[in-house]
């Protein structure tokens, strides 16, 4: 009886994507560890960019600050 | 010094029912395991229906299509 | 379908008060909102002293101050 | 950059099934939401039997009521 | 490459303040154990005051009736 | 009230580090948010290293295939 906590950053993942990701890892967890889906629960977790961070920044930060350094490199 | 996190999908809980929640919780280590409730902490997350998965579906279709079965039973 | 994770120190619970922890979580769900228990998740999680902390301090260090600052107030 | 946390019951995955998991979590973030694996994590927690319940029971018993009710419903 | 979670309750915390326990807690992290922030993941979730309990109350219920002892205490 | 999650991969941290991490996050709390330390809780979880993934592997695997590809990288 698995219990599986998907926490991703709040960026328009529709619906449908959410029911792939459901579909997806309890069929994983079925063929790797024959666990039954009946009693598999996935939640989904989205959270807003401002409320995750990564190498010591807020993502959205986090990401203008690598897009500004590649851009440096290429040039 | 408990934590407790409670996730449950969003329907319409009340306040009052939440408020019940983190009394019985509280009240259930107090009795199980002498805790002191000062120091116990109860979490409730509301999960929409589109980001809770059971049985490799979202609550919503995986309750549809267990009503459906049932249908098919019954007649 | 709800899902509580339930976090103690790790200080002697045993099998029966576990069993009675997960019987307690899951009626106070039925009672408070109707859920079904067939769906209700309870892990419990017991964390050692040392990787608890409160006040600043890891829970036996904090214990022990607050047990002395009793002892002066006492006195 | 997702978080996936993985929670099973303690019953003998080998790490070439968990690293299954790991593998297979990773590369479905990256088909259905196009994640960078760099920075998708994937935590796994083994949970001893007697520390998960459902319907209201430690796991062991839970499954050994069930076996007595389908052998039950069988005769 | 640490995961952090900071559970908060939501009380007007300013993205500033969010960025700042964002770099706070990373920097900590590379301090104490010398961890790689680009692989240092930190999400805040922040929790509606009847959504978290403590003292088997909701949290506001909770301030209020303090405030009432200490207010008797003092009188 | 904050609650802090810190999971680490396990690798030797001493009690003094958790110590150190405990103190931390604590005071950063009261610096940025002015929350009180007597209801701060912070839980470290050691995670084994074949129970965390990153890259779509098991961090041991994917620190082997880091280090071949950065001597590659360099000679």
């Amino acid at each position: 009886m698995p219990y599986v906590n998907i926490k991703i950053t709040r960026e328009d993942a529709t619906p449908d994507q959410k029911a792939a990701l459901i579909r997806g890892v309890t069929d994983l967890l079925v063929e790797v560890l024959n666990k039954d889906p009946a009693t598999t629960f996935v939640v989904i977790d989205e959270v807003a960019l401002e409320d995750w961070g990564v190498g010591g920044l807020p993502v959205a930060e986090f990401r203008r600050q690598r897009l500004s350094a590649d851009r440096l490199t290429e040039s």
